[in-house]
């Protein structure tokens, strides 16, 4: 039995897989003051009463309490709305870890009576058939009901490690070993459309040592693309957005639904790190490669196609159009966690980082009680969080993230620690060799680009620290005031390697000034523009701080760029340069079109000051336009 | 009574209304060997037949059949496929005028007598409720009732004055009797959600007489955004999509489903023609602004929402997303002729012309035989013309917009011809002072700017010339080999008044330089690049022509540009400059995203030939990419 996590885990046992490394607990790191501790507080304290009080008003509690004859009526919601008492069950569990509350663990020990209570005496859970057609389950594989039972495994996981209490486990567990029973009978049976469940039971597998769950997880990575699904109506909806055209070994891009896309890339991972005999990796770097050259936003964000919350083509990316849906970020940042584990290459670190502070993060209010569904990259003004959904997945997938954060900050190998992501902390490891290591993390990042490392612990060990892309040639280490002598990173991470004492310093500095990003030539939305960027932050321009649609602005690249602390936009700090906005109805005579060399002097307005924030506090304020992109010139 | 006509006419009397000419019929003006006339001879030889043949094996024709008792079956197809039929009886009754075809007139009246056959005794005639639910005529008012009604008395008219046959016209005066005899009775009871019967109408009024078609007319424009209507389901499909948010005097910007808006605007300036009375010109000058300074393509498409077929937000233009539907391109052609009609300005005749040749022409394929019910402005290969569509509103559009070409040419006032549009044509016209007007024009436009009109008959009036906007500053013209002093144009005509003698010859040589043209800053997708036009023709690259993909390639503004005649490609004029192609995988490295300082150099190929076609033949050969907005550089 091996195991290494997606979602983080508190048990550290070798994998038999081809895992280079294996995750900290959420238990091991302590988030101090900063940047992240902040706003996971917010996720406990706010979000999680947030999403449990909209799930029993929107009737997803009742569907339960229906199901077990608590409750008369009829079932409501769409059919998947199982998943989301599972998944606020989940971000509820890794919350506990650093904020107790008796409440919210009474609270979880009533849903889970509930399920109980819910739960067929074979071991089969689902509202959406036990409410109407239970003769009917598992033959419409379009209705998530792996989905969920994925969902639910993966919240037993999380509750049973946090507080070590079995009794959801065990309704997990039931059903788990149902579904397996289930597809023992008949192994063409069918799989769900949405993947979800491959991941759930490798991690099943990982907590229970039954390699039945991760035979039944590889089964189902390669299930698809050899039947044709009982797939959802529409000429969109075809077997390619249900990652069945072909198998998932022949698979050279990312394609369809993108949520799917990277649950079924996350499982895939997973069964990777578990069994080197299923030789996926190699599969996975090329849909890597895909992901990250063809369909990335600079958000991090992905999906550009809003009619099928789909992959688009390569380099297709607009920007107010984007969908950049929030599960996606979340998947995103799962997918390169257990890419990250399988090979310590920075590229995935580095893309976790973007995605947490932009394409993630912008998905959750200031206040932690609204949402974004959709992440475009531009915006007349008219797209806002709301304080629920309908297809409610979002909120919840944002919570478990942040909740769980801490887990995603180490990993270690059998000698080493490797930091993969900065802010405020203390951790108490433990290495594969058996070692203890201890150090404590203090830094005003993403702000500034010092971290402090304090190691107290003593012996002979690595300290792998992550060198981001953005900072190549444009840093400093020192161990207790000394220069780290080698500059050679290994796949971006410095390794620094010594017998420790107690109370050593070590000194990072990254360079971060800001940075202007060009796209792509291909990148058609993005010709002309630019985007700001300040180490992991991305910013963009917001009508309210700029007395111009955000559309119309012009940034002169060659005038000077200041930061300065904005504590009242959420403590962030803003980014100050000067260009001019367009005045569209001035000498343009209210024409679309005019010769090329007609030049732009009339068109301007007087040079202003332009004022950036960062992307993920956009649409906190006053409804106004945004953008990321923006035009830009120079003339000196 | 008056007349002036949106489908040219072939009775000219003085309207009462606004109309400051009236148009030439059809009759009037014979195209000789051209640009244009080979074009109206395809339609006559390859089009019709092609869409009689569609209409038949689809079952329109079937539809007719079983309601008229001659065969036995279910109604088929979409709830307006009647209009179809019409716009058929349409487009071959005015290709009669210059291509006499005893079949295609045997083939009319036998539609005629399906069509009698079918008709309720009480006048209505509509195979979507006769064929299944009377007892629910008028109460559905999304089922486009009317709309085929207004295309039945279009088709009908222009048989009338054609061959001068009344059959026609009896069965579609019954059915308009019938209408103003349902509303006389409810006037509330609703309206049409796709405007069309307003115009026509008007139209009856003008064949008639009969002044109630008219009121009818009035008070169909006068009804909408009184009264939620019934209307078809799903968010997008609003009172908005509808013209029904307010009425329509108050409305200050084109908005909604782009075809039903202007066929609104082209009743309203039809009732504003004829009833000076009714004060709608105001409402309609300020639709048209918004429409031209914020909607239109450069190509004259209009219509950015896919979704909707609709109008999008000021300055929101994609191009691979551009709808541009193809009758929004024949609508606007309407709509501007009437507008012209009503004002003799250029700018409404600028815009038939860039939408006849470019935005409208390119719904038709060279053969004659496929269309595109879409026109957008970049594609990467995969849009391509159809034989036929399940909603075939298109290919019937663009035939009778060409197969009545003739009749946009001239209008004339009390004592002066206006000269529209530029081909080698021979016309005998009248004006409103009874005196005949016989001239005959030379030219090889738009690939040549000189243009040789001969006066064929004595006496003292004016001859009006449009000088497109394109050519301001650059044109000459000159009657009998002396410069025509004066250069004042009149709203963008030059009229030339003198007593003329039978073979005068007035030649206007209109300058045509290759435009590169830019969009206004507001207008995302096209910052950093340009448009080639010369003349009215827009053009674009297409991959074929240029080794690269169309998004690739990049124009150096200081390259010579070159023009040359291009036999293979429909006859057209091609241009010729530098430029070079990104290499997307070279020296990018893949990556999506770079520092904008970098610099372009070791993206691009080298230095290629870039060859435009005009927009209106693209996708004629084998499938590639295209774009009309081409990036652009210049070093020198």
């Amino acid at each position: 039995m091996g195991t290494t996590s997606g979602t983080p885990n508190d048990v550290v046992v070798r994998p038999q897989g081809e895992a280079e490394t294996l995750p900290a607990a959420v238990s091991q790191v302590q988030l101090n003051d900063g940047f992240w501790a902040d706003r996971v507080a917010r996720i406990a304290k706010k979000t999680i009463p947030k999403i449990d009080r909209m799930n029993e008003e929107s009737g997803r509690c009742d569907n339960f309490r229906i199901v077990a004859g608590k409750k008369t009526g009829k079932i409501s919601g769409l059919y998947f709305n199982d998943s989301d008492i599972y998944k606020w069950l989940e971000c509820a569990a890794w919350s506990l870890v650093h904020f107790p509350n008796a409440d919210l663990e009474a609270r979880i020990d009533e849903v889970t009576e509930l399920l109980a209570a819910a739960q067929l005496d074979d071991g089969y859970l689902n509202t959406f058939y036990q409410g109407q057609n239970i003769e009917e389950r598992w033959t419409r594989f379009r209705h998530h009901e792996m989905y969920c039972a994925g969902h639910l495994i993966q919240a037993a996981i999380a509750y049973h490690r946090t507080r070590g209490k079995r009794r959801l486990l065990d309704i997990a567990i039931r059903f788990a070993d149902h579904i397996c029973e289930v597809f023992a009978e008949d192994r063409n049976r069918g799989v769900d459309t949405h993947p979800e469940v491959e991941m759930a039971l490798v991690e099943l597998y990982r907590e229970t040592g039954e390699r039945r769950y991760l035979d039944q997880a590889i089964y189902f990575v390669d299930a698809r693309g050899r039947h044709d699904l009982d797939i959802i109506e529409g000429p969109a909806f075809d077997q390619e957005y249900h990652q069945n055209r072909v198998p998932f070994r022949k698979l050279e891009r990312m394609e369809g639904h993108v949520v799917r896309m990277l649950y079924l890339t996350c499982g895939a991972a997973d069964v990777c790190t578990e069994d080197a005999d299923q030789g996926l990796a190699a599969v996975l770097q090329a849909l890597w490669d895909n992901m990250s050259h063809g369909h990335l936003y600079v958000t991090g964000g992905l999906g550009s196609r809003r009619e099928t919350e789909g992959f688009g083509r390569d380099y297709v990316l607009p920007n107010r159009d984007a969908y950049a849906e929030t599960c996606a970020a979340v998947a995103s940042i799962m997918w390169n966690w257990r890419m990250l584990l399988l090979e310590t290459d920075r590229k995935y670190a580095d893309l976790i980082e973007l995605t947490l502070y932009n394409g993630m993060l912008s998905g959750v209010s200031v206040d932690g009680e609204r949402f974004f569904y959709e992440n475009p990259l531009a915006s007349d003004g008219g797209h806002q969080r709301q304080d629920w959904f309908e297809c409610a997945c979002c909120p919840s997938n944002i919570a478990r993230t942040l909740a769980s954060l801490p887990g995603y900050f180490y990993s270690t190998s059998t000698d080493a620690v490797f930091v993969h992501l900065y802010d405020n902390n203390e951790a108490a490891l433990v290495l594969g060799n058996g070692a203890n290591v201890e150090l404590q993390v203090e830094t005003n990042y993403p702000w500034a680009g010092r971290i402090d490392i304090t190691i107290a612990s003593t012996g002979t060990f690595g300290v792998c620290l992550r060198i981001p892309e953005w900072a190549d040639n444009a840093w400093q280490a020192a161990v207790n005031g000394t220069d780290v002598a080698s500059h050679d990173l290994q796949r971006g991470y410095l390794r620094i390697e010594r017998s420790w004492a107690s109370g050593d310093r070590i000194t990072l500095d990254l360079a971060l000034p800001v940075r202007k990003l060009r796209a792509h030539p291909l990148v058609q939305e993005n010709a002309g523009r630019l985007a700001l960027m300040c180490g992991p932050i991305v910013y963009c321009v917001e009508a309210i701080d700029n007395d111009a649609e955000a559309e119309s602005l012009y940034v002169d690249t060659a005038a000077p760029v200041v930061k300065r602390p904005q504590p009242g936009i959420d403590g962030a700090v803003v980014i100050e340069t000067s260009g001019w906005a367009v005045q569209p109805h001035v000498s343009w005579d209210d024409t679309l079109y005019q010769d090329h060399t007609a030049g732009t002097t009339g068109t301007r307005g007087e040079e202003q000051r332009i004022t950036a924030i960062p992307y993920y506090v956009w649409a906190n304020r006053e409804p106004c336009s945004m953008s990321v992109w923006v035009h830009h010139y120079s003339e000196r």
